[in-house]
């Protein structure tokens, strides 16, 4: 037990989540216990405002404010796409000091991560104790180490939900459905459409996943398969998908690509992948109704979609880094250990593991080109909650034909 | 109480809504209640199937199935985009007359209606006694006589649920963000994001319906200005806007508009409008962060978001259908009457009133080119029902600054 006296920080980096919030309200609940945390500070967005010194006093936010932002998707005191340089940190030390700051709580990714791991280094450089949180967030589901990361299982939750509304739609009014989901590098948010499915002619029929090269004639074929056995097709195609090349089917269509300040392609806000799929299938398959969607930001932000083992995880991995940064020195990242099936256990894990880089599905999770296997529903569907809503459809007689005699 | 001994057959016309199943099944189970209707039968693909004499014996379902299937998006029985002409109504009542069937169910829009009239029509000519009613549907909300339709009130809440968290994804990670929403000609969907705003600065600031011209300066100069002011920018686009010459924008960018067999241009299924309307943001503002997302077919179809009071009409409308037809010659469609604040009673209407035409947002629910009014909130707020959910913002006073103090 080594307690350290002095005021928190925690702030929020990359893009927000259903339950990014939980995270924050679970840390900021938790060191109101510990007295020798004096205050606890949030910084307006991530670690820009933090070196503007734009911080709210989260001390002095009443219980049931914080609880029902807890609940509130996006991110409660805003984010940032910023990645600080050794500059910026020197920056970051001097708010820091200047306002008694010893412990640091980041909630984001894996560039989120980097940024604690900088800044960690940057306060042992300097001889300022200062103990660095990251506390794992990501839709996408690519974290190093831990199994799976809070805001993947209520985003799966609104894929699962969206292919099943669309899956039925498609059954009223047949014809070629393609949506395109969420997920860069990772096939993991596309994969979670499979809990749409639930009779054996149901779609998604068809999944597409950046973990696999994307060929637009097995593309072709698989959907005229598709369409010939049932007179219809829902296909799932991640954004991220690429050739055999590993060149992504969207920088083929769009010529330049535009890029964040990560230097990450930006793939999302455009709908070019979904039209682009679309007008091929229209083209070369003689098939009248040729449709598709891109789910948008709703898929990380819609209101009154969450799983509530998502929200349980994320409360408790901000409570779990205010509870180990209490009492311990050091830094680490908060990762999640499946135990049993299904519970878990938390972990501490150094920076540097979570910040190295992302991870896609694994291969036993995917069944051939357009596929996921029980493998990958067995991992994912805990995750999704236990109130994922049912659908039916009738079970009547036909009516033997008079007119129309076989 | 004019009792008609003989089946009775239900349909399905048109876009499904997540509740449509609602009306089925409550017509479904409302017939069993009368003996004189001998067998309650669903017709595959609307009139589609009922004269290839697809159809289900209904009474042979389980109330547990129905039940289930009720509370299902999609249409249960399938649907059709058919329009039936003379040729077509005769074949519908070769196999009314082989089956024995004197009642007729149709759910649909103001084209289900017009399909309803023909049918009557023709069925009078003959001298069959075919008890015709008309049970409205419609996320649009678009169709004439009644107050509003079931099917809009849940596809208002996923909207308003969408843009309540897309605003606070926009919160997280500003910029301006533009997402276009269904509505051929009416903008009461649309409208319906105006019910994502709690706080003052809350998106969607700015919402386009296609009741008034759509200038593309206007539009910029306004989105200029949300920007100055709040340092992002929600904008609602009706996939329906036109230019003050009643040209769809949606049609100058595509050249040539696709059309459905009604001679409708179909507007959904295309993200163009959405893609050009961010193109000429960042092209012609000063605005690094512009993206956008076109609400697809989710909007009347996700699993999980749906209006109990919306569910509760939908299913009234079927019950209603069944027992004025039961007891009562004579043709109709069901419409619904607002009563108090809030309460509904269910009229007989004929069938040419909801047949002939849509209707669009009056005048007094539209504030100037870009917002609606409080008169729309009172109307629309209770068709969304009572369990919407809400969100929260930290209240917590900020710290002072130390460093870069004022």
């Amino acid at each position: 037990m080594e307690k350290l006296e002095g005021k928190a920080i925690i702030a929020m980096g990359g893009g927000p989540t259903a339950v990014i919030n939980q995270s924050l309200v679970g840390a900021a609940l938790q060191a109101r216990q510990y007295p020798h945390i004096t205050q606890f500070y949030g910084a307006f967005r991530g670690v820009e405002g933090l070196v503007e010194e734009q911080m709210v006093n989260l001390s002095e936010a009443t219980k049931h404010n914080l609880e029902m932002v807890a609940q509130t998707p996006g991110a409660g005191i805003r984010s940032t796409r910023a990645k600080p340089d050794e500059e910026f940190c020197r920056r970051i030390f001097e708010v820091c000091k200047a306002h008694g700051i010893h412990y640091f709580f980041y909630i984001g990714g894996n560039d989120s991560a980097e940024t604690c791991r900088i800044v960690a280094q940057n306060a042992e450089n300097e001889g300022y104790e200062l103990r660095v949180m990251h506390i794992p967030k990501t839709i996408d589901n690519d974290l190093l180490v831990t199994d799976h990361c809070p805001g993947y299982g209520s985003a799966a939750k609104y894929v699962a939900q969206a292919f099943a509304g669309v899956n039925l739609d498609n059954r009223s009014l047949p014809g070629v459905y393609i949506a395109v989901v969420m997920g860069r590098h990772a096939g993991f948010l596309t994969a979670s459409s499979v809990f749409a499915r639930k009779f054996f002619d149901d779609g998604p029929h068809l999944i597409y996943l950046p973990e696999r090269p994307f060929d637009t004639n097995e593309f072709l074929a698989s959907v005229d398969a598709v369409y010939a056995e049932f007179g219809r097709a829902v296909i799932a195609v991640s954004e991220g998908i690429q050739d055999k090349d590993g060149v992504p089917i969207t920088t083929k269509i769009k010529g330049e690509a535009e890029r964040d300040s990560h230097g990450n392609i930006r793939l999302s806000g455009s709908n070019s992948l979904c039209d682009i799929l679309v007008q091929h299938v229209k083209q070369n398959l003689k098939i009248k109704r040729v449709i598709g969607d891109t789910f948008g930001y709703t898929q990380r932000s819609f209101l009154g979609c969450v799983s509530e083992v998502d929200a349980n995880e994320a409360r408790e991995v901000g409570e779990r880094a205010v509870q180990i940064a209490a009492w311990r020195k050091g830094h680490g990242s908060i990762t999640i250990k499946r135990v049993g099936d299904y519970g878990v256990h938390y972990q501490l894990t150094p920076l540097e593991e979570v910040a190295k880089g992302t991870k896609s599905m694994p291969d036993n999770f995917i069944d051939g080109v357009n596929n996921v296997s029980i493998e990958f529903k067995n991992y994912a569907r805990p995750l999704l909650g236990h109130s994922f809503p049912v659908y039916e459809r009738i079970h009547a007689p036909r009516v033997p034909k008079i007119i129309h005699k076989d």
